[in-house]
């Protein structure tokens, strides 16, 4: 067994605290990896503190932005050395039979995805326990590759935040002449924003925060729609072809902001609001709109994602902290008082 | 000016009566129709109410499913001469010149298209009137031809309730392989079956109420799925690449049917709850699925509905009354009453 420094939950009602557990040693297909840097997404404080009613397994470490370095490979690895820049996001394992895992789209899992933290391991050895943590072992086929171009500390949100965006801006074709909205330019919106102008979309934030306009002029937005002035939603009526909706209050007029898509536009959520929201048909069928939901993504499009930040030299906004920050973090990611995304050093763990 | 005997609300909380009115004389393209046929619409009990807080304008005839003979035409008119069978659904003009029209998508014309009733005419002179009546002047633009084989009574209903589900069954590519769910088995429904399976697709009727089992049977549903069966969501999830919606009550634990769509499936509405309606984006995240509303359809696509039916032998099911039974018949449409839509035989006015 591996012995593993963290932080962890122990409970649904306190805060994180200093961990130690023990990982499995390698099986034939496991890879070790020496975790160097670990992303703070707000589904860690969901899962941390039991807000979405899905009863993680506890004590709980929380984590599934990683990067790392390979420390060392079970005998039938045949995909990662010792030494080579790796990563880990949302998921560890799923059943690989399934028409969704066939296509490669291991997130629509019938059996539900193995979580990389929180849920038992498929194999019955406990449960899995995430990133914050300095090693990690996971099966080779759910480890992702990091180009050499991309720093380990900005890769890490990539896994989570990054393929979050990358996924449904790719699936609905933002690209040339499209034009997507991103609402909401906070660690999610702002990769959003990043991606959407890699590809060549034509791309506004949509915000109510007045304060965000400069940063999503210089993220790459061309327009920026700010929610609280009066004629915001009137003006910008018919606009988009596709909006993505990182935005995961349920206290959103919905209905004004289905709006701005155009005549067979989609909007597309990825932030997961903690109760049902209220929707007004009448906005969906006055222009044949659709609404969509979108998870992560597969595991070979993460690697393409990779490879496409890797390209374009896209990377997040981090602010890098120490793991004995993070309870505060967590209180900054509450009030959106972050640009974008904080990142642990696990090397001062 | 024409005079026109009709049935009217005069405001939204009374009855409908004997009313009569001056249609316009026939301008250079209009069309002069003699109404045989006119269906009545749950929209036309929501309008004369006033339900839907569009302010429709009173006195109010009702009616957007009409048959009829061309009894004379304008100067310029070269799409129909005196004789020939045609319909009016639920337009009678649009702007023609915004994106929508020029796609030959009226229904979604930016400055709204102008219903066949209750609105004001586009040249000032006026409101529409609809089809509870003996005569209706249209321009030739917005007249549909109704085949020979179709006879006039039945062909009423198609030109509302057939193309609202025409055209998104065609727009979503409902055909040979396509797991297509019926959701309700009413007027809008059973047009639905009727259609789906002609084009092609494998149809379930997604239903309350066991009394609809035989009857969907009948109509070329291949299954049956009665809601109210305990397992009825779990045992069919994962089940549907298309789902069209009629069911127009917000009362509606929507998540769950949303979860018989297969990864990637489309649910789309064609009804309009009266009040938003609660929606859990979980359902649409886990899968990808997406969630669409879809209006009639084009003038265009109604034309190739109607072709369609006839080249099918599609026609709707229908209980012809009297136009003295039109405040009854509203009654038993609220009630669910009516398999499956009420037709008013205007020669009795």
């Amino acid at each position: 067994m591996i012995k593993t420094k963290a932080y962890a939950a122990l409970t649904a009602k306190t805060q994180l605290v200093p961990y130690t557990f023990e990982r499995r040693d390698p099986k034939e297909h496991d890879v070790v990896i020496d975790i160097k840097f670990s992303g703070i997404c707000h589904s860690d404080i969901h899962t941390a503190r039991d807000e979405w009613g899905n009863s993680p397994i506890f004590p709980l470490v929380p984590g599934h932005e990683i990067a790392g370095v390979v420390r060392s490979v079970g005998a039938k690895v045949t995909k990662y050395k010792v030494g080579d820049k790796v990563g880990v996001g949302c998921m560890v394992d799923s059943c690989r039979t399934c028409p969704q895992c066939k296509q490669d789209l291991e997130q629509y899992c019938d059996e539900g995805f193995t979580g990389t933290y929180g849920v038992p391991e498929r194999d019955g050895s406990g449960s899995t326990q995430g990133g914050y943590s300095d090693v990690i072992v996971v099966n080779e086929d759910f480890v992702l590759r990091i180009p050499d171009n991309l720093p380990l500390d900005k890769a890490a949100p990539l896994l989570c935040a990054g393929i979050t965006l990358y996924s449904p801006l790719t699936h609905w074709k933002a690209g040339p002449g499209v034009k997507v909205g991103i609402m909401g330019l906070g660690g999610l919106g702002h990769m959003g924003v990043k991606i959407a102008s890699a590809l060549g979309a034509d791309v506004t934030v949509i915000s109510h925060s007045e304060k965000k306009r400069d940063d999503a002029t210089k993220l790459g937005a061309k327009n920026f729609i700010m929610t609280k002035e009066e004629d915001a939603f009137t003006k910008n009526a018919n606009t988009f072809d596709l909006i993505i909706n990182t935005i995961s209050s349920a206290d959103l007029d919905l209905a004004s902001y289905l709006g701005l898509l155009k005549q067979d536009g989609t909007m597309v959520s990825v932030g997961v609001p903690d109760k049902p929201i209220a929707l007004n048909v009448f906005a969906l069928i006055m222009k044949r709109r659709t609404y969509a939901g979108s998870l992560i993504g597969g595991i070979k499009e993460t690697q393409e994602m990779l490879d496409f930040c890797s390209k374009h030299n896209i990377t997040p906004e981090i602010e890098l902290i120490n793991p004995s920050q993070v309870n505060e973090a967590y209180e900054r990611v509450l009030k959106s008082d972050v640009r974008y995304r904080f990142v642990m050093d696990m090397s001062k763990l």
